[in-house]
């Protein structure tokens, strides 16, 4: 089976190298020239524009596969590609795309007959390139002809046609509004541990709470190797950046009306950790100092 | 190596079988003479009253391993027990005690010349059973003469010396912290999930989450049992309990100044689950009637 990747970044270019070793012809497109020359020659089809990817195709039905920074980047991609498509041609948008882009997308193509499917994809670029978590939204017949496809690139048991398009994304967006909860608790247990007094090797208690405990999993695992590379982390800054993921389980917890206080707080949790300072502070050390006389900290 | 253990509930007496199954001669005791009884027909030996314990040792070091409720129950046996023993015999208490008491206590039996450690044991039923993990409070000394026992009863790679003693039950209660933020997080997610109009298959998106993605962990394989057993959790009351760690965990984090949102608010949120109706509920009813005119919900 021939397919194309558009978008060779540490995700897409992992799974291209998986889909590779699983016995796919590739067809890979990236944005700069440079990637695609060592898609080339990593054994893949390159393809420097996107009628070349287009022209690589033999077979009836062509499958895109979208692994591209989602928003505008992958909005432009579908602009340009889908007027070189064919009716029953296959739209994969593996990227972190909000689930109601996928809705509209699969909305809008399937008026022209192209078939559009959503994966939310997971496992990190190591999980990409030798089996990666993936949730599939899409219609049946599309979803049975990607299947070899998905369940190639996955870990075992790791895929998953989580229902009509749009799911793929949602279930994604949740697993990530998951994870931002679970490593925000994983956070504050590490910092009381480490202003307590007892001096804990904070690698070595990962390392046990990792093997038999209740709370192991991936997410320790990859504590224990942070805590190994630099035990403290007093190498790394505590400023935590969000892609959306986040946000939208919010959003969609509040369209559906669920209280969410612990995904709610992980993500403002980031938004303060981008502040130096807050105008909240600033409002309640006013306050405090108009009606208590309670010190200011002055600027500068 | 031979050693007692008190109290053969769930944990204590799957850690007795444990412990027997590797190659240790286990005393056992239990309140209800039942479960002793029990204990002998598996192999152990019995002790039906605390000054046959002591009888049943003939070396010259003491081993007595507490499996009991942390507070009242743990206490009340330290005071019967304490007399009994000689200078260097060792208590270990492997229960969910606070680590404050943990403190005092080795301080106290230090006085006494009796050692004192502090086992958190985490991995439920299963881990006690078969492999615990196990975070050890104990001075150097103390530590080497039980680390047979300890690593016999862990899974590879989960036991650790954590520091001197208290540190154990620290590092326990950190655990169960981070345990209910992750549990929160997780809870969220999948009503969020239920909420959808997707329609989602539970089990199935637990399962693809635990193959390959980044939230993978023993608490998402649960989570798969869980949905396995009942679909959309109809049987169950949404009613959260707590045994103490939680809190503590809090507290700790009061004391530390620690900013930690995602465990108190979990913490809130079993509160919460225990109340029918809430006083700031009806705060906010009334408020909002007293200024807007707004419905209020009568009882009856």
């Amino acid at each position: 089976m021939k397919f194309a990747i558009i978008g060779l970044g540490k995700m897409g270019y992992n799974l291209a190298l998986n889909a590779r070793d699983k016995g796919f012809s590739v067809i890979a497109f990236n944005r700069s020239k440079e990637k695609v020359d060592i898609a080339k020659e990593d054994g893949m089809i390159p393809a420097y524009t996107i009628e070349e990817v287009i022209s690589k195709f033999e077979s009836d039905r062509k499958v895109i596969w979208l692994m591209l920074p989602s928003g505008d980047v992958t909005e432009s991609m579908l602009e340009t590609i889908i007027p070189l498509l064919n009716r029953n041609d296959i739209i994969i948008d593996g990227g972190n795309s909000n689930y109601k882009d996928s809705l509209r997308r699969y909305e809008t193509l399937k008026k022209a007959g192209i078939d559009f499917c959503d994966v939310g994809t997971s496992g990190g670029t190591n999980g990409a390139r030798y089996g990666a978590c993936t949730m599939v939204g899409a219609e049946e017949e599309v979803f049975s002809y990607i299947e070899p496809l998905i369940k190639a690139i996955s870990v075992e048991n790791g895929y998953l046609h989580t229902g009509k398009p749009g799911s793929g994304h949602y279930a994604k967006m949740i697993h990530n509004g998951i994870e931002y909860g679970m490593m925000a608790s994983i956070a504050e247990g590490f910092e009381i541990l480490s202003k307590s007094e007892f001096n804990f090797d904070l690698e070595k208690l990962a390392r046990v709470y990792n093997n038999g405990s209740v709370i192991r999993g991936w997410l320790m695992e990859l504590m224990e190797d942070a805590f190994k590379k630099d035990a403290n982390l007093s190498k790394i800054q505590g400023v935590m950046y969000s892609n959306g993921e986040g946000l939208w389980t919010v959003e969609e917890a509040l369209r559906l009306n669920v209280p969410s206080f612990i995904i709610a707080n992980s993500l403002f949790l980031r938004y303060r950790s981008l502040e130096e300072d807050t105008f909240s502070g600033k409002v309640v050390a006013a306050l405090r100092n108009e009606f208590g006389g309670h010190a200011v900290k002055s600027k500068d």
